[in-house]
């Protein structure tokens, strides 16, 4: 595997291990950038990217500036870009769900793991959504946008549509917008209520916002039906999708 | 009032009245102000903002490129955010609706005001609320910001509630996340469905969002069901409401 040629040595951490305090080691290539990406997403999760700089990251990873500049020439933007489409990579892969269980039990493992994505990643998720950064771009927006259709494109395989209407469609889409709204009040609100009562209110977001569609359009009203078949009467969002459903 | 300097004469428009072709005059302070911004605003709307220059709107304005940097000294970013802050004061005027007839009918209404703002708008209202331009700024977003903010008011003084709970302002909060989501996605499919039925599909969400979260909140259920007694059994949205609102 390829080594580092120059300069390029891990330098001890704050309150880091005293025997690796000495040990400079030089880390091979793709080793080395998966660490760049990985402490860069972690300082851009919790500060707005324009209070980070170069500098931040190559202190936070134990390395010197050209380093840095070595494995990202396009300096901050660039990092910031890569760190993104490897969020993104992972929230996306959050929304992957087995078909089992009701359909609302896998709408709420889904959120669970995405409103744990948004905990975790909180001031990088509220700059990021809300835009309005000096690192935002078109390419960054692609990237959210590619995030978004991987959502819907999920809301459509436990739907059981392979060809969504326009009214279908626009149903999802704006439950996908309102979800990503509540969670950035979420995070301003200091994470109240509850991530499991969140979740719970999604769910019946989605249950309402279908219901109201199936109201006007024949796809979402039989997707509805098929759904609602899978339901249980017994449990919370069972209930309220049969009386709204019904 | 006061007067142009210097330079600044009125150029004729492309198909403009001939008679004033040669009347060239230098427009009192406010007056070239406004122009200015009407102007900017018209371009902005129907181009995203990276592909106007401050020549084109000195162009547009039959002005020179200093005297549009007389008005608007930090240039295109400034006279950008003017065009803007005038445009979130037209569509936050947009969502005042007298308390006359039932709440889904006055609902509708504010929609079908919103909507035709949204498409003589297009261009620039994607720009703006999908950010991923240059020009985007937290400036810009606050004032967004505050156009979404001001949506909200208006909805709690039709649901006459003072003091919105956790629960309520989330409802609120995610439908009006859902319209501008919805809008996009109107405008990129070549505004299909027509206005009127999209209202009427916005409408519908609103009922059923407001739905779900009444069914687990006792203030939205407080709110729903007085909201219910003002709607008529007999139309559209009335009809749903009763279904699903009862």
């Amino acid at each position: 595997m390829a080594q580092e040629t120059s300069g390029a040595y891990t330098l001890p951490g704050v309150g880091g291990d005293q025997r690796r305090a000495t040990a400079y080691r030089r880390l091979p290539v793709e080793e080395r950038r998966r660490q760049l990406l990985s402490t860069a997403l972690e300082l851009f999760s919790h500060r707005s990217p324009e209070h980070i700089s170069i500098d931040d990251i190559a202190a936070a990873a134990g390395a010197s500036r050209p380093l840095v500049y070595r494995y990202f020439p396009g300096g901050k933007q660039q990092i910031y870009e890569a760190a993104l489409r490897s969020a993104a990579e992972e929230l996306t892969a959050c929304f992957v769900e087995p078909p089992e269980g009701t359909p609302t039990q896998r709408l709420a493992n889904v959120l669970d793991r995405y409103l744990a994505f948004v905990a975790g990643h909180d001031a990088g998720f509220s700059a990021l959504v809300r835009g309005g950064c000096v690192t935002e771009t078109s390419r960054t927006t692609a990237i959210i946008d590619g995030v978004r259709r991987g959502a819907a494109e999920q809301v459509f395989v436990h739907l059981q549509v392979e060809a969504p209407g326009l009214r279908l469609r626009m149903a999802v889409r704006s439950w996908i917008a309102a979800v990503e709204a509540v969670s950035l009040t979420w995070l301003d609100e200091g994470r109240r209520p509850p991530a499991d009562e969140l979740r719970d209110w999604l769910v019946d977001h989605f249950v309402g916002i279908l219901a109201a569609a199936a109201a006007s359009d024949r796809q979402t009203a039989q997707v509805a039906a098929a759904l609602l078949a899978q339901e249980r009467a017994d449990c919370g969002a069972g209930v309220l999708a049969r009386r709204l459903l019904a």
